[in-house]
């Protein structure tokens, strides 16, 4: 034990004095890794998919359930389009060193924002290894160093993942030891990083909701948690019932055991008769399991060849992360919002209207960190909102909230321009 | 005891529900109670002056040092730039519901991000009663509801001031509810509050290291802290000695109770002989006593009625908040550098020079919250820097960095427009 804590130490420490030097490395060699690590993944593709059939076969072998497998996975597909996530975020600009809000005072003085690193970031992630690599090029090219901990599901897998990214980044003049991989899953090797305040600038945890508490309970430093989302997927009386069922099968069965994807349906009665039956049927068809409340049973039930179930309380605000819906009759928007400022996890959430009214009352009264109106809550992504890739899904509104991409990843400081004010 | 806690409570509770109506007031009715609240600070200067002469007479008879006399003082000037201060806010744009960085994606999602409010902001501070005033006004502004804990030093001053503010917001269409002040200064209700992670979305601990690292160590909320400013001047040998005289004597002599006054200078050795003498004229004119390193020394010890002293190790790195600045020569930017990197708190640092590459590498390179070529650190501020005031300075890069104005109290909600897109 002793000489894991102090391999974490000394690791941790030398992210931090990469990070000195990562601040200030120019654009094309933080580029120039990008492209290399992204090459370097798919040459490497035998090593790394052989990697994770091992953590794969041990996963099935424990009984994992179908989500944590899916999760898991990595396939020829997969590890591509990581690799071309990787090449988007090298073709963004840079964050470092951006001016913003620069403008001239009254006495002369030019006062601005420039955009630096944050530091060392440290990730601490469970099952999905493309995580490595996301947050390993994120980090790299918004010039922070990164600390990584994957879950002991996926070790095989990540350090596959984490030895090729590390020979490909020194090799293009990342300084060594920016990005440092902790194999251990010895839980108690967490607990000595959040100790490490003054090494490590931003801690994220990425997994279930029982390590980000932990996380966020024992940190010493700033963590930006997120990623549970029980989504709702409201349809409002003057919906599109034809983009209504777009919507609403896409957000549940596209990919069911993400956070963003639908936990519950909210229909207003006015419509329920005749929109319920439409989505029922996609949904059964996709062997969706529906938890309906009393009065969409009711429409439902006669119905032939539906998986239907009567819902219980706690699934209001449960994440299903599989192919189960909560379904409820609303009278009115305003049920609708009540019910999800009560049962939401502030992730996303959507609305479905023709009404612009209500559309907009929606968007600026839902309190979550994306907010949709006539479209799939299965975009709430980095990737697919244009930053590439992400660290993480923001559910706090502190420094940084929704996909985080470059831009969440560093801070700024005041530059001041003068040619000899002083205060009068 | 136990009524206090309970007082604290129900306060908390009432702001939070306040914050969600806050959240959607108009910019009008908000910039309405700001003209009020500018206007009746004035209408009551009596009521409130009266109030802080307890208070500094407290503290006279109680042996409080000058400076912290100095930050306690209300006079009708102060109060004047209080009150104009007010007026500065109510004239700035509205943070809330501003709409930014929104695109067009190529399957026609508008996406983008809405400014909205953090909700209840807790601020806790020492002495200087114009806080009071400053926090309410950003807090209501920027739609955060606030609870306003002071020291006991300014207990009069501080309710006179809450008092007013409340009934001038509230007669003007705040929610009732939304400006809170804790009369009792007993510590223990500060750890009651910091324990209310649900309904505190932020604290702002201002005041001395005591109090920052108590609020750091105990809250279970997100904390942006600073305040502590160990402020550096390096005159470089390509300096202009004028502006060097000029940018170092103001940022010493100005206002040297507050933390942007300096408290080191560094000076090239090339241009010592020459400057060193200039600024110490006008330095020992001010009563400033100069602590020296042996070098420095050796230039001032010949000359005439200076107050000098021998600098000691722990004179590096500290706060003065006094009449005192330690003197060191240094040989290069680089000795310059280091010396800032160990001893300063990262708030506020300043280079004089003509020379363009130096300039340039210490804005770079020198990581704190406000980096200054050719200008004196006093201007660290938010009324300086145009944000009208400040709720704080933060020396932490999380979140927000620097002077804290209307931006820094909020947070961003991503919406997402769609005409029925689905995640392929």
């Amino acid at each position: 034990m002793k000489s894991s804590v102090t391999e974490v130490e000394v690791k941790v420490k030398a992210a931090k004095i990469a990070s000195k030097k990562l601040a200030y490395l120019s654009t094309d060699v933080k580029n120039r890794a990008l492209y290399s690590i992204a090459d370097e993944l798919i040459a490497n593709e035998k090593a790394i998919l052989k990697a994770n059939r091992l953590d794969y076969a041990k996963g099935e072998k424990a009984g994992m359930s179908e989500s944590m497998l899916d999760r898991l996975l990595l396939t020829s597909e997969r590890l591509q389009s990581i690799s071309s996530d990787i090449i988007s975020v090298a073709t963004l600009p840079d964050p470092v060193g951006e001016t913003f809000d620069m403008r001239t005072l009254p006495n002369g003085l030019q006062v601005g924002k420039r955009r630096v690193p944050l530091g060392v970031i440290c990730a601490i992630y469970e099952s999905r290894p493309n995580v490595t690599a996301d947050i390993s090029v994120l980090c790299l090219k918004s010039g922070n160093a990164v600390v990584l901990r994957g879950g002991k599901e996926a070790t095989h897998s990540n350090l596959a993942l984490a030895k090729v990214i590390q020979r490909a980044a020194y090799q293009s003049g990342i300084p060594e030891g920016a990005v440092q991989f902790i194999e251990s899953t010895d839980r108690a090797l967490v607990g000595q990083i959040l100790r490490m305040r003054e090494a490590v600038d931003m801690v994220i945890p990425r997994g279930g909701a029982e390590l980000i508490s932990y996380v966020a309970e024992n940190a010493t430093m700033p963590v930006v948690s997120g990623g549970i989302g029980v989504c709702h997927t409201y349809i409002d009386r003057d919906a599109d019932l034809d983009k209504a069922v777009n919507i609403a099968y896409n957000a549940k069965v596209q990919r069911p055991t993400v956070c963003n994807a639908l936990d519950t349906l909210l229909i207003h009665a006015d419509i329920a008769q005749s929109y319920l039956p439409m989505i029922a049927a996609e949904l059964g068809r996709a062997n969706v399991e529906m938890r309906c409340d009393e009065r969409a049973m009711k429409i439902l039930k006669p119905l032939p060849s539906l998986k239907l179930a009567s819902v219980a309380e706690h699934d209001w605000g449960k994440e299903f992360l599989a192919l189960i819906a909560a379904i409820k009759i609303v009278d009115s928007i305003d049920e609708a919002l009540e019910h999800i400022e009560r049962y939401g996890s502030g992730h996303s959430e959507a609305i479905v209207t023709e009404n612009y009214t209500a559309g907009m009352r929606f968007l600026r009264e839902v309190d979550a960190s994306c907010v949709y109106v006539n479209a799939s809550t299965r975009f709430t992504d980095g990737g697919q909102f244009g930053l590439g890739a992400e660290v993480g899904i923001s559910t706090q509104k502190f420094h940084a909230r929704g996909p985080m991409g470059l831009k969440e990843l560093t801070s700024y400081k005041w530059i001041v321009l003068g040619d000899g004010q002083v205060r009068p």
